[in-house]
């Protein structure tokens, strides 16, 4: 397998810590997406979408969308409940992370680190934090009597709501009226074979 | 199992056209956004997210977020593939429903059908419907060489992309540059069991 990813992504960040827990063996090229390597005629024929994270599998077909990348990864292993309901309940802590929770705490973080100070979408910062905090909110709420999003069990929905919420400050987010929430980035954190966001794969270095 | 919903809510429907085409029964109830009935209490204990569709299960739990009210309903059955690959790509396509097309294809018609002329938020209308335009032609160019959206087969993707698509003109996003996309739309329609949008649940007939 062959991941197409961008170091800074969070999106691509969950692939990576999902894909070293599983001891999987894969590919990496970063596409920088500051510079539009995403939207080349080469990347758009992996991606129509023209997003990272990109898989490319062993039969040479792709496969996007951070979140569907984890469940094709996790299938059948311990990241994914062996019930039915347990599986819902992942896909619905991966859909909330990707309509009520990404747009809000990674897109503030992607404002302030990728573009100028005067850029004009710094004014979008003060409506998304406000929803950033409301997701937050919900996620201390569920964590109040859970060490984990579902069946009290580390899993792909907690590897989708770690990658962005343990970087949240960085958009100007803070945490600290959400003792559970980071209370829960620890024992994420915790986990074995835990890598962190700017660990290059296959070196074991921080940039 | 019973239904929390709003009839004119795409994503309500997309559960409420695949439990007509599973024919499974369930009680449904109409909870006004408009009037803030999802930000109760009560609706609130359901969903902390104070979203519909929410569905109670008949353990007395609920579960939110349409698409994976879709695939708990679907699961093991036709509408979702028999692959693991066939799956991770149904995904793929419900992910980039939640986040690269419901916010600009079905909030632009939120906008024009629920807010008032004079509403500020017309004023985000534009933006919205240039990605709208850009999630369309991404459907558009995937279905060149395909009848549905994964597989060849009408699945859970293809209702979920189907519910805001079919109603984007009423946003203002028309559908008149993607041919292909209007003759999947047909295709869908055209399904066994289909039901319409604004058909109310256990009478048959339209509002």
């Amino acid at each position: 397998m062959h991941l197409y990813d961008y170091l800074d992504s969070g999106n691509g960040y969950k692939v990576r810590l999902l894909l070293a827990q599983l001891h999987l063996p894969y590919g990496w090229t970063n596409v920088d997406i500051d510079k539009g390597e995403t939207r080349t005629a080469e990347f758009l024929a992996r991606n129509a979408n023209g997003r990272i994270p990109t898989l490319r599998l062993d039969d040479g077909t792709h496969l996007a969308e951070s979140n569907a990348i984890l469940w094709y990864l996790a299938e059948g292993s311990g990241f994914v409940p062996a019930t039915r309901q347990g599986r819902a309940q992942v896909l619905q802590w991966m859909f909330f992370e990707q309509y009520s929770h990404e747009p809000y705490v990674a897109t503030p973080r992607y404002i302030c680190r990728h573009l100028p100070a005067d850029h004009p979408r710094r004014a979008e910062l003060p409506g998304r934090l406000e929803k950033g905090h409301a997701a937050l909110a919900v996620m201390e709420g569920h964590l109040a009597a859970r060490s984990f999003f579902v069946d009290d069990k580390y899993s792909i929905a907690d590897i989708a709501l770690y990658a962005y919420t343990h970087v949240a400050p960085d958009g100007g987010l803070e945490l600290g009226a959400y003792p559970r929430v980071r209370e829960w980035l620890s024992r994420v954190a915790a986990q074995a074979d835990y890598v962190r966001l700017l660990d290059v794969p296959g070196t074991g270095a921080a940039t």
